[in-house]
């Protein structure tokens, strides 16, 4: 092979940070780190970061998934101080400050940082981990993606009349903008697609426990959000309890079910079964790890939780939500933090800086809630929706698909990957 | 849901033309179909055409899946007489003119077209369909990919000195593209991903029984795709017979093995593999269907085969080679064969148009060969070669993609879909 290879500096004298986790929080540290006096390790199981808040619209065909993930090999190919290790963390050894990884591996570190996310929560719904499908990594959506697809294959194999109920549930920002992405799919399915299905038949409905949309948003962002889904054909319906979920239907607390081919599950993740095991940590709300003011585990010096995974303090004992820019500022952060520690400085308290909150409905409609209040909505918010998501996607290329994708979508053009590509080669 | 549903006319009345593959050859008789006074089901198990001609970029992280694949029902969607039938057919009862699905449906045809294509043939070598990878759907190109990648990172966690081996069988067009390929992507992995590999470690290896590469092209266009691949770090080895193929090794003929990590197959395809059960049919060559002038089956009015699956005629006992022009070209011919048996005219048979043959050998070079024995290589080649795979990939969207991910390989930009996306969520 004619290739030179990197110089690669001798860096064993520095410090080892352990990055566990290649997620908005974990990359946000690494590269608050790289190039520094430090020796960084990124371990993750997949080789690239996923950007989590497009995930519906590759489950709804309207992205690919190399448009919201990106190799965290190529983030980092510049900085001579940081590594991937492509690897599953096993376990944490805090005595002897060891990661294990589940290929047998060991490594070594001086800081630790846990950036592990967190899972879909399924709260013990019976049925629900097996028949429920979340939509939280890049396999769920592509999993999704095929299961919609093919149920919408059969059901016009079955006949024009057959009904055809999908249900989602819960109704924060993931549920309401893959119900508003599912009936734009099924809408090209059948304009575009020349797929017979009767559309009075099918049926689209977002359940959820409150009574209402978007609880962390204003009032009437979430009767914005109703009003919305709505008119494209969602059907909302509120104070439903899900107790069980089986092969063909979904079961509520007060004895009635709904009849469907494929419950979405968007009700909730949990933080604490996304840890490695032997963690020695506190428990906060939601399995989060509980951290002091610099976002080091308390009763430690030398292990940081961050994003998803950790109770990020905002104020007076109530925390942080799980948000990708809570996630990408406790990153930056915890490496400023780890820097300062390496440094012999004291550490400083984390501050959040809320810019807003947003969630997208469909082509052309959504809401954000800036700070002071400020509620925007449809059009406008759709455009800063779309902005700010294509600001944040990494890797210019991925931008400019992802610009490509949604230009062809916004005009209706008829072309699009609806492709049902799975490992398995036959269907039956 | 707000969807108006396409009017179906009433199409009963006319002749029924089912298709039964949607590879080049079977998109090419359906549209020709498409609009005329027949109506058309078009079977295939998978819901998208592929341009396979590009599938070895998928296998080495220069392109998508969606790049090079297109939803059979959205090149359709305007045709009101041709319909999409996502499922894989069984068998054929000629006697009663009906397909058999595996889902247990029955269609009935006026005419039948097979346009299967063919498998991977390992040629009864031992261990070959176990253990060696054949790149010939999107399935194996994804695949093959999820492995190299997977094999690089490996070999990174085992050590920079690490030995690592591909092996590629075959040395027709597919073996020669992807072996250059293959040299691209680990260059781009080292330079780019800073993946801590030893290049003088790291060897692909080309072999074939034949004396030299690209039979089917003059002897210069072999000998230049030879030197280009050489200088790009592949070793060619020739005359190398493969009697065995287990996890870790080659065996060949006269006793000798390689060790490899990996070993891709593209030695052959077979056509009688992929036809339906209980179709009666005089092989020929390859397992190929033999057919009339008019590509009828002999001793069948109604059954035509188009395509791989069929041994076209191209002169005197010769028959075309396995080609997406010979596929593009006797579909069409065949859905004009079709429209005049339905409107009671005679056939005609059919003619190829041989328009060259080219093969990419890396980024800047390739060879083609135009008629009269004109061959073209080098930039030009490329060029060339570019162009017009570029015209002929379906939808404009798709095309836009691949340029973009084109423009961005030649210019080595330090950005790449190089993704592990497998339907399995973890590694250990």
């Amino acid at each position: 092979m004619v290739v030179s290879p990197r110089s690669v500096p001798d860096l064993r004298s520095l410090a080892h940070v352990v990055v566990i986790g290649g997620g908005f929080a974990g990359v946000a540290v690494a590269k608050g780190l790289a190039d520094r006096n430090v020796r960084v390790t990124i371990i993750d199981q997949h080789n690239f970061h996923t950007f989590q808040p497009l995930l519906y619209q590759v489950a709804t065909a309207g992205l690919e998934p190399a448009d919201v993930a990106f190799p965290i090999r190529t983030i980092f190919g510049h900085a001579k101080n940081v590594r991937f290790r492509h690897g599953r963390v096993r376990s944490v050894d805090q005595s002897r400050n060891v990661v294990m990884l589940a290929d047998g591996s060991q490594i070594d570190y001086d800081h630790l940082v846990i950036a592990t996310g967190a899972v879909a929560a399924f709260f013990g719904v019976p049925g629900a981990s097996q028949f429920a499908m979340p939509l939280y990594t890049l396999s769920d959506a592509r999993r999704l993606r095929n299961r919609l697809l093919l149920i919408l294959e059969e059901t016009e194999v079955r006949g024009d009349a057959s009904p055809l109920t999908f249900v989602v549930v819960g109704g924060g920002p993931t549920g309401v903008e893959t119900s508003g992405a599912l009936t734009e799919l099924i809408q090209i399915a059948i304009k575009r697609d020349g797929l017979r299905l009767d559309p009075a038949r099918i049926r689209v409905v977002l359940v959820d426990m409150a009574p209402r949309l978007l609880t962390a948003f204003p009032l009437r962002a979430s009767d914005y959000a109703k009003r919305r889904l709505e008119s494209s054909g969602v059907e909302v319906q509120f104070g439903r309890s899900v107790v069980e979920i089986d092969r063909h239907s979904i079961h509520f607390d007060d004895g009635d079910r709904i009849e469907c081919a494929a419950v979405i599950w968007a009700a909730g993740v949990s933080a604490g079964d996304a840890l490695p095991q032997d963690l020695t940590a506190t428990a906060g709300p939601g399995g989060r790890v509980r951290v002091g003011g610099d976002l080091r585990l308390l009763d430690s010096d030398d292990v940081w939780a961050v994003g998803d995974a950790a109770a990020v303090p905002l104020k007076d004992g109530v925390f942080c939500a799980q948000l990708a820019p809570v996630a990408i500022q406790s990153g930056r952060h915890c490496a400023a933090q780890i820097l300062r520690v390496v440094n012999g400085e004291s550490t400083t308290p984390f501050r959040y800086h809320d810019k807003g909150i947003m969630a997208t409905i469909g082509r052309n409609a959504a809401v954000a809630e800036l700070p002071h209040g400020v509620v925007v909505k449809g059009r406008l918010g759709w455009l800063a929706w779309l902005g700010l998501h294509l600001w944040y996607l990494v890797g210019f290329r991925n931008r400019l698909r992802v610009l490509i994708n949604w230009t062809w979508r916004y005009f209706d053009w008829p072309s699009g990957p609806r492709l049902i590509v799975a490992d398995a080669e036959t269907v039956d």
